[in-house]
């Protein structure tokens, strides 16, 4: 499908040109993977420039250059901000975590690409933002869609994932965890880089009655080897699980194993304790003072502290780079027992607002990071796909856009990259972030249907015109925040200032670029599988849940897409609206039944008589 | 007034017999100053009695039996909980503060007595609460009140102040910056314990035309030396002003002159940067992220990192315990240019939500902390007043209830004392703190006449129920919070589950036995000085700031009272229903001079008759 030729890593492309790799080979440069700088801006092409000549001297300088880093993502699902020690989570129950940053360096301004899981993962491995990778709907507007088990949509051959370009360079991968970039064979983890999957495809939703739909499978590389609920039990009562327990232990083998074979590795440590149903195995369950949810981040703490020890233990924690961080906000529509905190921030998960995008992050990497260190660098889970390669000596693929930065420069020398950050919710550009301020273009909680049934993105927030519950378009004058005085995103900046007239200049040059160049993939999350249709109506399940149009064609009058559409939320087109209509013509028909049996009795209904004296 | 007898300090009293300290003196304890065991209740008295054995012994073997340690308590104004790095404010902007908690103890539970400045600040000094010391009002239900400039009250010579003990052991006293408990002549600080003041009785508000109010006057100990806007420059447009490296200089130059003297020294620094108007010298001005706020916080985190520099510098870092803490939450009506940031706590100043009065809480006292410690103890500025006695190796007063408790058995040696936290607005226990959990008796934001003009204590935050603007009871059913898996009291436990009732059952009995022994003081804050009247129908404006009651006797039919009263906001008496009265008056006077006009020009009104046809 595509092809990479590898820069060799950048150590030995400059500081050891008597072995003939670096400037020769980039001519060999395919059409997928070249120098970066070809594809990115001028200003990020002068960073990438100045790493190319700086990195890899410093690299050597500190490691003799020796092998290329192993590389060690540990993404959490809906952790939020505010869910360390280190940034302030009142009962302070993460100390490896908080000593991960202390060792390490703290990213207070790094985001997700989405504030929804799927998109932001397929973001991730792909370092494009999901409307690029086609991980988006268009079956409705803003909609945030994801990869629930009856979505046909996944990741397309024409993406090109991390791991895909790690293995050219000779590492090995592993995915632990949630993969969530589609359960189709053809979306299988192990055809798109990686070598070694333990986990599932989808979120530990159930148990399921197997018929509607089956329990999540839970996979062994190509192997199916049991069930969520039924053979890796989940007690949805208790909270205990041992899930987080065997993803550790999995952990552990597969870095044994590599260092064992002296082949550098990439693993993808994608766990899932914080998602609801949050769940934590039986010797951490009760221990924290946040119930059950803290339970589930302590056993994390805990397991990040034995990763760490390990790398150390076996002597290449000083090759190995680690990133902890997570896939979107906290779910506040779970909390606060099945959900995380988000700090300061506005609202959560599903949201554009800093509580759905802001996400905690921590880059370790001894010898190399200097200790202690706070980056104010505007960071997104991309980034750990164009650094991951620009660790290793790769280029980015030249023939699309990648909207990750390395961010080595800001990692290893406290430099600051100028760059945006762009909130989108399906194919449409929320808000965007440039330096301290944060433009929204529009606004949007969750729909006054959904609030009117208690289901809250932002409980216990609200901010007038600015957690509506209305899709709100501010495109002419958008509404504008400094995240620095006002983080919680509470105080819109008076347009009539010159404070707003200056930046909002400086911002809207950023978005006209951003717009005009932004060619969208194709979206996948906009079919699901007929096979797994609800009875009722056949409307399909996913529809309800991902907004996904289905395949097939719907009997009995119900449209789907008509239903689908939010516009039309409060219209004629409800699924409630059809079954009244349904009930309706059973009424119909029984007064006809009714009628035909009052005939047939030969009964005699009374007659009233209305005399018009007057017909004008 | 009073007389204290001294327990020598601990660690002579029970490790160097031989120098006739110690349980001997004990004996001549007057009616002041007994063994705190003699007062508080059980579980408090052992621990207190464990103090007394362990903590001497362990002080001699740390310091070498040395002199008693000096006391440095770094009072802040107005600054929130998730004002410090450390705390998780999102730019991490007070390295030095930071470093003090990394060297010292971290308290994450640590509150204000009042969520306002005076009666937090009286109850430090006193170790007890408002409603014991006096400051207090009653005019109105659960209104909060403190001293500004035409305030008539102050602080009791029947109090005894921190200053009055330690100066009875060879401390010299110094207050730098705000006193806050009375401008009359006889509440001057040095009438109250202190030998030395740099500061002002009242906030630094202004600037006023000196007619209805004199500018706020700065001290040197007895002498005015000048006023602010005039003498002290405080630019209100650019938020320059310089006070706090002055409130610095007196630190270093005290702190100096002292050890040169080598006297112990208790130094109260109770600076007032981060209260509106926020302010900042010009090295400070623009170098935050978080704005002017941010300026003075840098500021003053600046000035506390070269305070603990200088402790070191002069070598007396190891005998002076430092405990930096807050007055209470930030001002979020004045947030977020003039306020700062109370983390993910609920509503700010003024409100008994945790916002309003959780604290940032530092403890630092090199070789006797352990470095890095983070504290889970409740604890109160209250506290500051026992810990310090404690330090010093006195007893806290007898004769009267002390709601201070010791902390040095949590700070030294990580132990966890089981007390409560009163949550007070006015004389009404709005809520109370039993372990993690907090039930409201009352809840209360403010106002709906306030709120209706844009003054908000909870911006951006609105808990159904919860931040109510009418005064709700909740006596029977307290409204009940678990503050570890939701700080941000938004989910109030159901009253049906058996948590509820089992924690209930708890709390109860607590609250019955502190309002059983609860003796109110005299309330100091009901009344205000007829000189600083404002002109229009006399009421005076300490009125309408403290809702006061006036000295005098207003003429013109304003009953103060009734305007004061929260209940009557809505009803007829009311300063604007007086007023229209009047109009009224004028309106009705008006009209029989029109009429007798229209008599003296014998004009004729035309009739209108009714034809009644039938009466019945």
């Amino acid at each position: 499908m595509h092809t990479a030729i590898l820069s060799p890593p950048p150590f030995r492309l400059y500081h050891v040109p008597g072995e003939g790799g670096g400037r020769e080979r980039e001519r060999e440069g395919s059409d997928h993977v070249t120098r970066s700088r070809e594809v990115l801006p001028a200003r990020m092409a002068a960073v990438a420039m100045a790493r190319a000549v700086l990195v890899p001297l410093w690299l050597c300088w500190a490691v003799g250059c020796a092998a290329p880093p192993n590389v060690v993502l540990l993404l959490m699902d809906d952790m939020g901000w505010g869910d360390l020690g280190a940034f302030g989570e009142p009962s302070k129950e993460t100390p490896n975590l908080d000593q991960m940053a202390a060792e390490g360096m703290l990213f207070l301004d790094f985001y997700a690409a989405s504030p929804l899981c799927s998109p932001s993962r397929a973001a991730l491995l792909t370092g494009r933002l999901p409307v690029r990778n086609g991980f988006y709907t268009t079956n409705a507007h803003a909609r945030n869609a994801y990869t629930p088990q009856d979505i046909v949509g996944g990741i397309q051959d024409s993406e090109i994932l991390l791991p895909e370009l790690l293995k050219k360079a000779g590492y090995t991968n592993k995915i632990v965890g949630k993969w969530h970039l589609g359960h189709r064979p053809q979306f299988h983890p192990l055809k798109h880089g990686f070598d070694e999957w333990f986990g599932s495809p989808n979120c530990h939703f159930g148990p399921y009655d197997n018929r509607a739909l089956p329990n999540i499978p839970v996979y062994r590389d190509w192997e199916m080897i049991g069930r969520y609920y039924e053979d890796f039990k989940i007690d949805l009562k208790t909270g205990e699980a041992n899930l987080t327990q065997i993803y550790l232990q999995e952990a552990l083998d597969f870095i044994s194993k590599q260092q064992a074979s002296q082949q550098p590795f990439f693993l993808y440590w994608a766990i899932d304790a914080t998602h609801a149903p949050v769940y934590a195995s039986k010797h951490f369950l009760g221990t924290s003072q946040r119930g059950r949810y803290g339970d589930a981040v302590r056993e994390i703490d805990d397991s990040v502290g034995k990763i760490l020890k390990h790398l150390q233990k076996l002597g290449i924690s000083e090759n190995t780079f680690v990133f902890f961080t997570s896939d979107n906000g906290a779910a506040l529509i779970s909390a606060p027992k099945q959900g995380g905190s988000n700090g300061p921030f506005l609202c959560g998960k599903q949201t554009t607002f800093e509580g759905g995008m802001r996400e905690p992050a921590i880059a370790w990497w001894p010898g190399h990071i200097p200790a202690g260190g706070v980056s104010r660098q505007l960071g997104s889970v991309m980034d750990l796909f164009t650094t991951s390669l620009s660790l290793v000596g790769l280029q980015a693929p030249s023939d699309r856009q990648i909207d990750g930065v390395d961010l080595l420069p800001a990692i290893l020398r406290g430099e600051l990259i100028d760059r945006p950050i762009f909130y989108y919710r399906g194919n449409e550009m929320m808000a965007v972030r440039v330096g301290l301020y944060k433009a929204h273009y529009w606004t949007w909680s969750n729909s006054w249907e959904e609030y009117s049934k208690g289901i809250d993105f932002c409980p216990g927030q609200n901010v007038s015109g600015v957690t509506t519950h209305w899709q709100e378009e501010h495109s002419t004058l958008p509404l504008l925040f400094h995240l620095g005085r006002d983080p919680g995103e509470k105080y819109p900046l008076s347009f009539a200032s010159d404070e707003y007239q200056g930046v909002m200049r400086r911002i809207s040059a950023v978005v006209q670029q951003h717009k005009e160049t932004m060619v969208p993939g194709v979206p996948q999350l906009n079919v699901c599988d007929k096979a797994v249709m609800l009875p009722w109506c056949n409307v399909c399940r996913c529809c309800r849940s991902s907004n996904a149009v289905c395949q097939h064609t719907v009997p009995l009058g119900c449209k789907v897409e008509q239903v689908l559409d939010w516009r039309s939320h409060t219209s004629l087109h409800t699924p409630a609206l059809s079954l009244g209509l349904c009930c309706l013509n059973i009424f119909f028909v029984s007064l006809d039944l009714w009628f035909l049996h009052g005939a047939i009795k030969q009964l005699k209904f009374p007659t009233v008589r209305f005399k018009i004296e007057k017909w004008t």
